[in-house]
């Protein structure tokens, strides 16, 4: 049973009961806070409005959500337990005095700080081999990182274990191979966070100016190469070893100054907080929050399309789901051949709606697309056919726009094979809600080869297969609405 | 005239004669490397391959890209020089002397340095108010952000000059309000750097895991909206000062340690040079250029969806080139109602492709969804109007592919109403490359009302407008195609 306690609601506690949640595994909370259960919710619903949209799979059934008294009756039947209360080390170990008391022997116990290492929150536990740290970074049902930190108390497969249930939240755990302060991204932050309070307390700049600095310039290399990978490239053919000699000295200079630590006055926090107000205050964190929302799905879905970074890590998300949604790779794994295909099952994704508020009509055909992909895998026109040379284009399409859907809202594809034969592939897909149908995709495809990007015949083994369908399908009903031209009379 | 001259090639040279060039500027090169034709060659082709498809608006014709021998010829007529010669002050004066021998008076020297300042680069030049530095950041084709900073001798003119030239070619002059050492962004890049290093050293992480820290993590969270406004929304409704309040004083404790530099020793570069190929050598840098410039425009424009960061930038730089590529924004501005109308002209986007190397057919619709909003627009169905409660709705889309199209390559849609009258605009959309017919699209739309969401009459003058056109196209011939359905005979 896929059981998780969240000891300690707020930002980082709700944005681990969405990820869990929305994975399909059930949630127990505990946090004395009386708001505690409003502002979940308020995470759930900005988690629930971008996650399940984010890949091209859809996710399980939500899990059960449910608020619990005590820690022990929160933590119970639990595998994993995540402890995200304020950074207090009193208080996180007395946490953990009281729920290993009651969590099963071998749940796991994450900690989300970031302030203290692991082997100060295991200090003095008997079972301290079960607690980690597990470090999210918010908005925590958005991005996928989670340093997850150890000591040599920790045996190997309570690492494992950790790293399976992480990755199975959709999640990527990053094991840091010896403890230290802050691990490493906070680190980076910290060095960051510096560097730019002086900034701002020497009149250099402003935090608007400071934030178009780091997102018009190197934030946007950052958020698909890091560092290390960046500058490689920056340092050309003659590899990092050139580019360390060339840059690395030069670096030296300025590490020189300006190495103290700005004082943290109240003058300074009102510079800045008044710095803040001008540059954001026409926004509320719930919109600011919805902005950045739909930015990061942006943008991790631009990645997704390259294979790269965490849209990288997305796709493999996706594919090991496939089959909990009931998408096939093959026409053997297809029960009863007489039925259209289920060639999508997925959620409308944030970047897939337009300013009428609903899901915008070249979106349609991007999920007819990815039918029409899925069609040809199921009859062998896979990665490995492509590469070899042959492949289908679309020669004509006919979208009929019946219903409107919205972001959030889970559709599925049906696709029927009109007619399957020689070059010729007919399709004809239905897309719905449930059992609303929101439109019809009919679509004309013919077998080309690559090399002369002319119509050619398949591969035996992919004609069979397509023939093998379109003979199955044979004796559905044509569908209504088929062979309509547009304008025409219904 | 537009003229730029660029002294000094390579990687950040080329990337300066690529934005001139691709935004209509000629250019003069000097750079005594007898490689440099070459590597400005390979900047400019990863510029073109990246460029012109960023935003939705095409860009105007190339300048012309001429090399020259001497400083001297290299400067003539030049209303900008760019400097990007190795980091020696020494050098970079001897620079200046001889250029401003040659130049017009009022030309603009910008310098490309990370490591002078501009009261450096100025000291003892006679005419040192037209020399500024115009820091910019690899690939400097892509991204938009230009670190602009002047001394007190640099009158407010300059200034605004330096601006204005800057934003012409769509990138971002940040003014830095005063010279400091490595300007704004290096400062960041260089805590990052030494803490990296540290980390690399002391076993805790490896280049690659540095690297996914930050691209699974806060380096997405940066790309939209930097550090200040990213904390703005952690510290929630309670807003900045509340952040600074809980985060602040905690950061304190890990500013105590590690402020030291890490020795730059050979044993680590070669510690983070063989990680480095370990992680990154399976891919050619030229390789690693494309994949990180496909990434950096499907992340922009998922940020130009959304009118935000580098995207909102890119909005502006849109609008600001429509009159010159021929779209309109009112039917009253056509000169010749009784054509077809001129709906899109743009290049084929980086991230419109697909596994068969051509643009994907959804973003066919995509692109005569663009031609119908341009449609509404001159109509008078605006954003404006939308707001008010109006819009159309697309019921029917018909499209025919008659040929590739490629990334990179020019595309035009011209569009013909077929009828507009009450509640229906029946439009034919044909997409064109130069003369070559790539596709069709015949769309039926329906105007609604946008709070019942059911078909209702356009406003009056949206009609009018409307019927205008449509009588004025109805003269035209019916367009080969029209009415088809799919599978009849031509």
């Amino acid at each position: 049973m896929k059981t998780a306690a969240i000891i300690g609601g707020g930002v980082i506690g709700g944005g681990w009961a969405a990820r869990f949640l929305l994975n399909g595994w059930d949630v127990r909370v505990f946090d004395p806070d009386p708001e505690a259960e409003r502002k979940i919710g308020e995470v759930l619903s900005n988690a629930r409005r971008s996650l399940p949209g984010l890949g091209n799979v859809a996710l399980p059934a939500e899990g059960a959500l449910t608020f619990h008294a005590t820690i022990a009756e929160a933590v119970e039947g639990a595998a994993w337990v995540q402890e995200s209360v304020p950074e207090r080390l009193d208080l996180k170990q007395k946490v953990y005095a009281e729920l290993q008391q009651h969590c099963a022997e071998d749940a796991l116990i994450g900690s989300s700080t970031s302030g203290f290492k692991p082997s100060e929150l295991q200090e003095g536990r008997g079972n301290a081999s079960r607690i980690v740290v597990a470090h999210p970074f918010n908005p925590v049902y958005l991005l996928p990182l989670i340093e997850l930190v150890g000591t040599h108390v920790n045996p190997v497969d309570v690492i494992a274990r950790a790293k399976e249930i992480i990755s199975g939240i959709g999640m990527y755990p990053l094991h840091v191979r010896k403890e230290i302060d802050a691990h490493i991204a906070d680190r980076f932050l910290e060095a960051v966070w510096r560097e730019a309070l002086w900034l701002v307390k020497d009149g250099i700049a402003s935090t608007e100016e400071i934030d178009n600095a780091i997102r018009y310039g190197f934030g946007i290399r950052w958020a698909q190469m890091g560092l290390f990978e960046t500058y490689r490239v920056a340092g050309g053919e003659a590899g990092m070893k050139h580019f360390m000699a060339q840059f690395g000295p030069c670096l030296t200079a300025p590490w020189t100054k300006l190495m103290d630590v700005p004082e943290f006055t109240d003058e300074l926090v009102d510079l800045i907080a008044d710095q803040s107000d001008e540059q954001s205050g026409m926004h509320s964190i719930r919109e600011l929050e919805r902005i950045r929302d739909d930015n990061l799905v942006g943008m991790m879905r631009a990645m997704s399309a390259n294979d790269w970074g965490a849209g990288a890590l997305q796709n493999v998300q996706d594919k090991a789901r496939e089959g909990e949604a009931g998408l096939l790779s093959h026409i053997d794994q297809i029960g009863d051949l007489s039925k259209p295909v289920l060639t999508l099952n997925r959620t409308v994704p944030l970047d897939w709606t337009d300013y009428n508020g609903h899901m915008t009509e070249s979106r349609y055909l991007d999920a007819f697309a990815q039918s029409t992909d899925r069609l040809m895998l199921l009859i062998g026109c896979d990665a490995e056919y492509i590469a070899s040379g042959g492949s289908y284009f679309t020669a004509e399409t006919h979208i009929r726009h019946i219903d409107e859907v919205h972001a959030g809202h889970s559709i599925q594809v049906r696709t029927q094979v009109i007619l399957g034969a020689g070059k010729k592939m007919h399709l004809w897909h239905e897309m719905y809600e449930g059992d609303r149908l929101l439109a019809t995709g009919e679509h004309m495809l013919l077998h080309v080869d690559l090399a002369t990007r002319r119509s050619a015949p398949p591969a035996e083994h992919v004609e069979a297969a397509l023939v093998k369908l379109a003979t199955a399908h044979a004796a559905l009903p044509a569908p209504d609405g088929l062979g309509r031209a547009i304008g025409a009379p219904r």
